[in-house]
């Protein structure tokens, strides 16, 4: 179903930008798990509106609720909703947009699909819909990790023309988080703020890149020949408002390889067989071999600017919109963290997935 | 489930390169669709191993045979089964892979997530298995075809550091079939065929870059938020063995753009909402928006080359892999109908749930 | 997943008897459909505790609240999710059941299951959650009557050993609601009333049949070969807690028939093709014929009963369980709404999925 | 969708009557099962049509082949496709069901759901359609057996007015398959042999009762709130043809006793907890309790009967159907083997499920 991600670990996400709350509900949560609300909550502190100054100054707390599925600490196996009440809604400032369709935006496709649209803040194709992924996501982050240590980072390597140099080692959290770019290169990330800022000064935005690492991923999760691991954080990420593209491990420069060049010869270390390059971004046949998985997923420009634009109104009449408020000039800082949820997602399915396959009986 | 595809026109498909066969099954294929083999058998003819001399000379007819839900002539709207048997299947030739592990092949992942792996040519990871999507996507081409005459057009942009020039027109079938490497502008198709014959010359491969058109598919199609139309064409490319990467519309170089620059302004020609630029590639908000659909496919260089590669045994030994036999120095020409078929299945899956959502009630 | 049903229709439900509330959220739930809250609230009151004095005197008004997917009075085709908070909650009353499994219920299994539970008021097996269920299939109730006047109407035929006479019209629900066991035949309802409260003043439970008619259901709903309208409504019946046993038509006494006694002749009335019986209760080959769609499902006597019961603790350990307070002495009268609630989600999903597989494309 | 059964054990099928074959694909078939052909026609050829002289004389060998999925005598985790052709088909037998509507059977249903329909032998309606899942079925039994010694038996124990008296021990396969009416008390046996060849004799047919016991599966298996165990076992039974009812242990029967006498008390046994009697069937709350699985399921007469009948053609013009040749005069003796094999496709599928939420990880 269109508001569900997942076939084991499956969350149902529901909720419009400027209506009474977004929030989801998680079906198939393991049971036993040790949470609080507080390590969700971390998780949307990082995704909320108003975090620094380069994002937009709406005023929201994100606080969540959990409205079922704990008892004492711990998770039942039954479905766990996670609810936040939207709090600085401000529905009379979208008044320009009932009658008139921004361009790249949701506008037109909404009403043309649906008859009729939300449209206070783009409704339901809000950015602010990823609040029940991120709160999920938390949920299933707090399960890898105490699963298998898995590690799970998301970081910011493009924005517009400003690319940080590769990075060599598994950046820490505090790297990530250390400015308000989420770029661990320090100086690159001080040119992104610059570009942001500048961008917003013009009325303008800016898109770029995010790559993910994710670490202690065993071998053998991904189900071919569909739901292949890579395809589905593919679509994980391709499902998030404004992204463009997806590329694991070599990517679209691999193209540019031949064949002995692109190949990941397997050695021996400790006794584990490994691969001595990681062309496949950790992933091969669909299936991951236990190197890290990395990935990048490319943002847009945010479709919101300060300028007024010509378009067309529902009516098919050409007309301008106007220049209007609270927007991010660019979204890719604050999806760094979607991202992540995106991907614990993806894993925490696949790890329950192979588990149904591959563990529930012993021939 | 793993080997299915699709929420309401869905397929399954099974079948290992050196079994007895491979096949599909489509459940819930609408009925009174006009259907014959023949239409089946003309995608699988351009799929299908010896048809150039830049694909594997393995000597496959690839003969489809349906075994059931047709009833004179019409399909029956019960499942669809094709059945292709396997012909020059040389088991023997791959008893080298029993115990030793291709680099960036599916053979150690499948090993360690299932504990077992039919190793002869790659078993069900050999692309091989695609033959029951393009079957299926050649009833989904019809489909579309007959409802409304949607088009769907792959071709190859990019092999290694040969690129075509960027097409201005939506390309004719025999455009695209006129060579063999699939590129419509006939002197760097040429190129792309030499560099190809260049690289087996060497034992090597190379890999590529496939776009992808579709027109005629109306406004709402796609299911946000999560089935996003987007996504399922992601999931769908990144499906398919040997991709890296997927981008719709400007994709990862409209990262580079300000958002001034990117968002397509509505206009109204002929009474209808259109887009004077197409940098969203057809979709805004998940949805389409009645534009071309453009999106492409990153394919990485053939893993099988005609070299010996260092590699390690499946109890951890190193050993040397030896160069072998049949194979694709470059799968990407071929890949070009499989890139449709997929398209095909997303888009007829995407229009049955837009009407099961939109049609079935009239309020 | 194990908390969602239905396919295009599909409602998650969440929530425990004694946690912070219960919900639902329905994805796919056609856009444009008039809603109010006033009309989910009306078969919420049909349903809750301490409406009449044959029932548990738990005091829960159910207020719902809508928390996503409507504007301007008008579903948007995005998810509605539902919340009800429960007020009345008294966990102390239950700390004997953390250490005991009452007998009958869901204690044992749960733990054995997921190894944790929630042991207050039976936590998520409790039918408290039935409450996302009614006011989802108040949504769904509301789709159709408005698509096609389809009319769904359950009411009492057993109490115990006491049998209404067969009802040879289709009642009104004023019949049903107009006394508290919801029996259309007055006098027996007041003797089922009375065996209810005889067992009440025995500290004793009894159980009974529903039976459940609808009208207005064109031909055509039922996916066969797996989804047939039949099994889909058997699966929802035997979802519901306390149900043993569904039968459809002639049922278990049809067995008694010989097939020329039990065939249904077709038959021309006003130019519609009609059976002139109905031992097929409105089903054939798993598909929907227009007729009458006539149904009953089973429900054992309630659990809880008032009668000190010997039982084990969770360490295996032989104790006795005492007698205690709230419930229900005939859980039967008040599930009249529940069934017709998961008869309207079965229906409309079922007219969904047909619109997708037989609207999508006209050859 | 229609033609799939399972969530992770999930079985396809498709084919028709006198169609060219009818066939299975499994997809999530456990890797490392040992499988042969033989173990999957020793069902079939339980089920196949002529085994006996009160079946159909319909001459099928119904000889399974496998398509894929095996290697070297054990499953790989790939799709295990199972093909049948059809021998006996006879299409011209049919000539008359073009245009007539049999009564009691899916010929109007069918026109009306797809605007088309196979009427050769009732196309997909047929019960030769069971083969697939007889198939798929076997291979579940035997993951059962293998996993943990789970013992499925079915058998008759009503032919239309003849009641076999209640069984009290696990009946052997010997003692089932001893006669051709498939109830393992013989004296009850042989009247029901002769009331079916009466039947026969008058051209008439019958019905009856199947009674299913399963022993041997562990507490746990169930998923809540929806996918109750009981719930998924109703769905499977009422998706055979012919099937009119199904009840779990105390089924309809127990809506007589009182809550006081209905409750199955708690006991340990050999450090076990057990309940002394079984009025639960062997579930509560949605979930297995370790104690033996009850249930029964109701078949009505076979619609098609040697007299003519009255009917109504395609047209809607008033006809007389003429009586025809091959069928069975009652189905119950060979449905045994398609309950069990119905409720070993629940049981793995559940098995899995479990696996995946309760084994996947550990807190």
């Amino acid at each position: 179903m269109p508001n569900s991600f997942g076939q084991l670990f499956r969350i149902t996400t529901w909720g419009e930008s400027h209506g009474p709350s977004v929030g989801v509900v998680i079906d198939g949560c393991p049971p036993l798990l040790p949470l609080a609300e507080a390590e969700v909550q971390a998780d949307l502190d990082r995704r909320r509106p108003g975090q620094s100054d380069i994002t937009t100054p709406r005023k929201e707390a994100d606080t969540v609720e959990f409205l079922s599925g704990l008892f004492e600490g711990r998770t039942t196996g039954q479905p766990l909703a996670m609810l936040v009440r939207n709090a600085d809604a401000r529905p009379e400032a979208y008044a320009e947009m009932r009658e008139t369709f921004r361009p790249s935006h949701a506008d037109f496709t909404y009403q043309a699909k649906y008859g009729i649209r939300d449209h206070r803040g783009g409704g339901r194709s809000s950015a602010r819909e990823t609040i029940g992924r991120v709160a999920a996501g938390a949920v299933a982050r707090k399960i890898l990790s105490l699963a298998g240590g898995v590690e799970i980072r998301a970081f910011v390597t493009h924005i517009h023309h400003i690319a940080a140099p590769s990075l060599h080692h598994f950046p820490t959290l505090a790297e990530v988080e250390a400015n308000a770019a989420r770029c661990p290169h320090g100086p690159t990330a001080e040119k992104m703020i610059e570009a942001i800022k500048q961008a917003r000064a013009e009325g303008d935005s800016v898109g770029g890149i995010v790559e993910c690492r994710v670490r202690g991923v065993p071998a053998g999760l991904g189900e071919p020949v569909f739901d292949r691991l890579e395809a589905d954080l593919a679509k994980a990420m391709l499902s998030l408002p404004a992204t463009k593209g997806f590329e694991i491990g070599s990517g679209f420069t691999g193209t540019l390889l031949k064949g002995s060049q692109h190949n990941d010869p397997f050695v021996v270390r400790d006794g584990v067989i490994h691969t001595s390059t990681n062309k496949s971004g950790g992933v091969q046949g669909g299936i991951s071999n236990g190197e890290e998985i990395v990935f990048r997923v490319a943002f847009k420009p945010t479709a919101t600017i300060l300028r007024n634009q010509p378009t067309v109104t529902a009516a098919g009449e050409p007309t301008e919109l106007h220049a209007r408020g609270r927007h991010d000039p660019c979204v890719v800082p604050r999806a760094v963290v979607i991202v992540e949820a995106m991907t614990a997602l993806v894993l925490v399915d696949h790890w329950m997935r192979q588990a149904a396959q591959n563990r529930a009986f012993k021939f």
